[in-house]
């Protein structure tokens, strides 16, 4: 191997080796210490309006640009099996992941999640969050 | 460049491009159609027990081996800023991440996940699941 590529060749495995591990594990996202799963659940006042359901996805969508959301799902219930423990009731859900409280903290006082606020708290009449942190 | 180091160059930049990809898009999560995520909170009837949440911790970490659990977090209140619209008071959470409908109704059937319940229902009084699918 000539220099060059071998050079080439190491950092490509090196990388790889990272890329493998996030593959073969899934379950690694447990790992980061310290971070904040952020869940929140949204009632619309309307919730046979899809318009304001969209509205409100589109308003949860914007909040992934800011810079401490490590990510973020924004969904509606699923049609899982009905029985007494699940709640299907919400209109819409966001779950963001933050590398720790700081950033959770940035995130609440952030021009754009204020926005959000402002666009869309209109259109809900409850809204449940809940913050966890890995045991 | 000699057709088997091209070759292995080839094959890791290929990975590599797939690992840069998985890096550099945090949000790729929501890209898998119709994921399932199953969020259940639990409220242990001895919430002051560190012994009962231990336990229900460990019970919580068994799921993990059912095979189409795609991603596991068992996690705890996080010490986020006291809000009205914030629920601390559960005692522990998990959240499940499957590839669709079929694989969470593989895991409501898991032996596992049937042990899991008889060993640990006793430690709870109430238990609330969300079921969200990507909007």
């Amino acid at each position: 191997m000539e220099k060059e590529t071998r050079r080439k060749f190491l950092t490509t495995t090196a990388v790889l080796g990272a890329g493998v591990a996030a593959s073969a594990m899934p379950f690694q996202d447990k790992k980061i210490k310290n971070q904040v799963i952020h869940h929140v659940f949204f009632w619309l006042k309307n919730p046979s309006s899809k318009e304001d359901l969209n509205k409100l996805i589109a308003g949860l969508r914007t909040l992934e640009k800011i810079e401490t959301v490590r990510k973020i799902h924004v969904g509606v219930p699923a049609s899982t099996e009905v029985r007494p423990v699940v709640d299907n009731t919400f209109s819409a859900s966001e779950i963001l992941f933050f590398d720790d409280l700081a950033g959770q903290k940035t995130y609440q006082d952030h021009p754009i999640h204020l926005k959000f606020i402002e666009d869309c708290s209109s259109l809900w009449e409850k809204v449940i969050v809940y913050d966890v942190i890995d045991a």
